[in-house]
This record gives structure tokens, C-alpha cells and sequence, in this order.
């Protein structure tokens, strides 16, 4: 099982560390968040990124401001306690898991209040038993997404993956990167190929750093050589995170990923998405009500600090795309690798 | 008309200046090249790039290299002249242009030593003639070009572009971005994309940096985002340059070209390809013989400088790839724009 954990919660301290996920893989620096602010610029300034990993450092988040407040002796004021939630949820809109933790958070801590207002030691306790809770599941959701997954890969294959959705998108070990790395476990060899990931780069600096660590073998490319690799026959499927996942299946990940499912049909390839059930949105009928972040276009007109570009020429940089649930073999999650068109008869099922 | 000309011969002081293209859009700085050894490296190191441009320089490459055998009275030896003609052939591989620029050189000088040795005088004159006559008809054929595409761009159009195939990539006035300002001239009114196009950025750098120069209508995308572009309906046709085209009409052009025009058969949108009529290879029935150039893996490792991923993780780097003819709706010529299974009739009808 692949060591690499991202978010570590300090019990003594009463703080959460973060590893820069902007340094890597040239420096591994830990960032240390001792308030809620200082969590919600971390995953707004994108030191947390990947919609798991944003969502258990939101859960973190909260119990640091939720726990201010109650030594502070004020976690009896509905509005305080609302403007920690507010704060964590308006700091990145797409990924759907940032509102699924805090929501889990809000009923804890709602379930708590029903009885009066608790200690801060035991509402500290509490809301920290809840957010292990939330990262210890995401681990091991990871492992059952790879069982899931992994018989997709068989040996000899080329597999391209886009963007991170490694350990270092989720409490550890990763969707799409744990279904590779659980197939690589079960002893088959196979090739990954890795998009760069235009413009934040997260394949080369992220994806590239977990495998190269693993030992995977894995090649780096950029993001418009897909195509060729498939026309010559290299490339076998295709798997990814996603950010939000509609109850039709359309499913909104990193921008990019819409292109390499074009691709994929083109070129009669699968491709699959990998994501926990958390990543669901039971509210959204289909992909066009998932809100796409729009990010700031000096992440394509500068790299490394210099501009690649006329400074100032007008840019486009949505962060993320929706790939229509026409083009996805099946959505692979914990409970199972689904085709898009069941998943919203399980949501039902689930009273969802 | 555009004014940019990225390539021009001192006829005083008998050398060429290139403009840096490897500097631009943050630096205009011209490199002087006194020698043939000096243009070869200029053409290796991307100076100059772009099929149509390292066609002409080559040209005056020839001039500098036969011209300087000429005043050392060392003409009439035919391996000391093949020398000159080979180093320049083996700079770079996929471009047709340049083989077809030195044949045309290669034959003038032939026709000139039937008659005996030539003075080195009316050597130099002769050579520099023809080299001035490939650069001034390139910058006319790129207009004829633009004369037979520009009908395709309408008002409130969004047109896609990949790479540069400007003037900088030509003579001037450029070969998909001469259909592009052929179209503006005309008075139409539209929105180019323009694909950054990595590892090496030349839409970002320098079709950005011609058209915000011209006050043409340009936004800076990455690669990985036309695809969602297209899906929102902002894209209505792709055009692009061209390095090599079969006579079967298949194109390889810079990476990720392919990736565009699947894109644009996927959502129904016209797929154009603008080049001179050197770009055709009468040699090559179909793109399965074009070779493919594989560049040095730091262009995907390292941009300005600095790594953007683990030093040393093996990349893939094809610096092209072949759009298969079936992809493509026109190859705009100075001829006229043809349906890529009439390239073949043209050019048995010009006995080719």
C-alpha cells in the first residue's frame, strides 16, 4: 500500500499539515494551518487540491473553527458557526466533495447542539473523531475503487491518465492512481502515460512524482500527444478523478479530461472515471448545472515565475470541463464499476 | 498587409539576419549568420522555424555556403558543394520544404556549372537571386493563399488555430494566419483561439504576439481546452499549417494537430489545412512514410528553465504528427483549396 498521505491531523498540537502540493516534486514542504482561515487559502491557493483531499481538509477546517469558537465560548451563535461553513464552501465551486464533508460536519456538529452546548473539550473531540473518520474512509474507499478497477488493466497495456488523482487528491492512495496502482500491486506490468496537465501542470509535477516513487512505469507527455500515441496503437484506456459526478453520469474533472473521452470514442478506446460515491451530486440531474471555475489567466500566461505569452493578451482558463456520460465506460467507485445510466437508479436506492 | 519578415539577406554585407524566434514574444533581437554553418544551426535550434521559413533559409544557407566555396575557388569540387547541401538537409526531418528549397538551389547551381566555373561574382548574383525569389514568392503565394481560404471565416466566428503558421513560420504574411488576415482585411470580424502548443509554446509565443501586432481578435487557450470549447459551440472551424502533405492528402503538421481534427470530426466542425504547394511530397503516396522528428525530452521536462516534473522521468517528445486525409476538409494552396483526394489528380497533372 502506498505510503504517501498528504493531510496530517496533529492531536497534540490541534493543527493540520498539508504537504505543498505547488513545491512538488522539487521540494517537500509541509504547510501548517492552525485556524480555519489559513485552511480555506490552502485549498483556495491550491497547496490541497483534488476533490477528495479538499473535501477532508474542509472537514479539518471546520474543526478548527468550530473548536475557536467553542474556547472562545461562542459556538452557541448560529452565525459564527455558519460563517465557518460559508468561508470553507465558497473557496473552490466545483468539486462536489467539499460540500459532502461539510455537510457531514454540520450534522455532527448540529447532532451535538440538540443536547445543549457540549464542552470544548468534547466538541473538539468529537468533530476530530469525525474528520479521522472522513480521511480514514477515504483511504480505505480508495482500496475498494482500485478492487474495482484494477481488472481493467491487463498486462502489456498503455494506460493514460490526466491530471492527479492520486494519494495526493484524496486522503491517500487515489482513484484513478489507485486503480493503477492496485493493478501494478496484483503483479501485472503495463505502461502509464501521464498529460502534463496544462496550466497547473498537476500530471507532470504530481502524477509523474507518486508513480516515478512507486516505482510504476510511467512516461510523461503533453497534453496534445494523446491523440498520436492512440492512432499508433499505444494507449489502451483511459481513467481519471472527477471533481463532481451528476446523476446521469455526466462528470465534471480537470479541463482536458472532455478531449481525452473524445479520443477514447474516437479511437474505440474505454475510459473511465474513478471517484468515491461522495463525489456523486444526488442534486444534479446531468452535467449542466456543475458550476466550472474560472481561474486566473496568468496560470497560462506564465510558467515558472517568466510569461510564455504578449503579457496581458486575453486567455480562457476554466479549470475543469463535464465529458457527457455518452463517452464513459463506467464510473468505478467503491461500491462498484457502474455504468453511467445505473447510477441513478443506485442514487434512488440509496433514498438519494 | 502584415509586416513582420522574419528572414532577410544583406545583400552589402552578404550574410543573413533571422529574427530569434526562440526569444519572442519578450525579446526581438535578429541573429546574424555569416556562414552555412551558422544558418544549419539557426534551423537545429529553432531560431527560425516553421516549414515554409526553414525552406528559405536554407536557400541562404546555399548562397553563403556556395558562395564562400566559390571565393576560396574550391567550387568545382562536387563533394565540397553535396557538404553544403547535406549539412542543411539533415537539420531537420519532417519539413518537405526544405528539401524541396535546396533542390531548386541545387538545380540552379548545376544549370550554372554546365557553362564551366563561374565567376565567384556572378555565383553569389545567381544564388542570391533565386534564394531572393523563394522568400519574395512565398510572401505572394501566402497571399494567394489567404485570397483562396479567407471565404471560409465568417462574421462572429470562433477559429481555432494550433502552432504558428504565420509569417514567421513563412517569408510574411504566413499561411494559416495569412487565411486568418486575409479574412480580417476583407473587414470580417471574428475570434481566434489559439492553442498555446507545448512543449515549445510557438502559439503562445509567437501566434499570440503576430496577431495582438496586427489587432486581430486572439485569445490564449491551452491545448487540452478546445475540446470543451467546441462542445460549448465557441469553435466553428480549425485551421492550421502544414510540414509535409502526402499526395493522398494525410499532413503532418506540429503535435496535436491530429488531436484538433478529431476533435473537429467529433463535433462536426470543418478542419482545414493552409500550405504552399512545396509543402506537397510527390515521393509519398499516403503519411506512413513521413518521418517523424523525436526532440529532446528536457522541451517537456523543463520550460523557462526550471523542471516542471521529476528530472530525468522519460517523456515522450514526437515533435509531429500525420492528421490522416479523411480529417481534413480543404489543404488550401495558392491553386485553390482543394479536397484532400484531388491533391493526388493535381499533381499528376502537373507531371509530378
Amino acid at each position: 500500500m502506498n505510503g504517501i498521505r498528504p493531510i496530517r491531523w496533529l492531536h497534540e498540537a490541534r493543527c493540520l499539515e498539508l504537504i505543498d502540493q505547488r513545491l512538488l516534486p522539487l521540494e517537500e514542504r509541509w504547510r501548517r494551518c492552525a485556524d480555519v482561515n489559513e485552511v480555506a487559502e490552502s485549498i483556495e491557493d491550491m497547496t490541497v487540491r483534488g476533490a477528495p483531499a479538499i473535501g477532508i481538509t474542509a472537514a479539518y477546517g471546520v474543526v478548527l473553527g468550530l473548536g475557536a469558537l467553542a474556547d472562545a465560548g461562542r459556538l452557541g451563535e448560529p452565525e459564527a458557526r455558519a460563517r465557518v461553513f460559508d468561508l470553507l464552501l465558497q473557496t473552490r465551486p466545483t468539486a462536489v466533495n467539499l460540500a459532502w464533508a461539510l455537510e457531514r460536519m454540520r450534522q455532527l456538529c448540529e447532532g451535538l447542539l440538540v443536547g445543549g452546548i457540549p464542552s470544548a473539550d468534547s466538541l473538539w473531540a468529537a468533530l476530530e473523531g469525525e474528520a479521522d473518520r472522513i480521511l480514514a474512509e477515504d483511504i480505505e474507499i480508495n482500496g475498494m475503487i482500485g478492487e474495482h478497477g484494477a481488472g481493467f488493466i491487463e498486462d502489456g497495456m498503455g494506460v493514460l491518465t490526466h491530471c492527479n488523482a492520486g494519494a495526493l487528491a484524496t486522503g491517500g492512495y487515489g482513484t484513478a492512481l489507485g486503480v493503477i496502482r492496485k493493478a501494478w500491486e496484483q503483479g501485472r506490468r503495463f505502461t502509464v502515460y501521464a498529460d502534463e496537465t496544462r496550466p497547473r501542470q498537476q500530471g507532470a509535477r504530481l502524477t509523474v512524482w507518486e508513480l516515478v516513487k512507486d516505482g510504476i512505469d510511467v512516461r510523461l507527455i503533453t497534453d496534445n500527444m494523446a491523440g498520436s500515441l492512440m492512432r499508433a496503437g499505444r494507449i489502451d484506456l483511459a481513467i481519471t478523478g472527477a471533481d463532481r459526478v451528476a446523476r446521469n453520469g455526466d462528470t465534471a474533472n480537470k479541463i482536458g479530461t472532455y478531449g481525452v473521452a473524445v479520443l477514447c470514442r474516437y479511437h474505440g478506446l474505454p475510459f473511465y472515471v474513478a471517484a468515491p460515491l461522495s463525489t456523486l451530486d444526488p442534486a444534479l440531474a446531468d452535467g449542466s448545472g456543475i458550476p466550472i471555475e474560472e481561474r486566473d489567466g496568468d496560470e497560462v500566461r506564465v510558467i515558472n515565475g517568466a510569461p510564455v505569452t504578449v503579457p496581458g493578451v486575453p486567455v480562457e482558463n476554466p479549470g475543469f470541463d463535464v465529458t457527457p456520460a455518452a463517452l464513459i465506460t463506467r464510473v468505478i467507485t467503491e461500491h462498484g464499476a457502474f455504468a453511467p445510466r445505473d447510477l441513478d437508479a443506485y442514487l434512488s436506492d440509496q433514498g438519494l
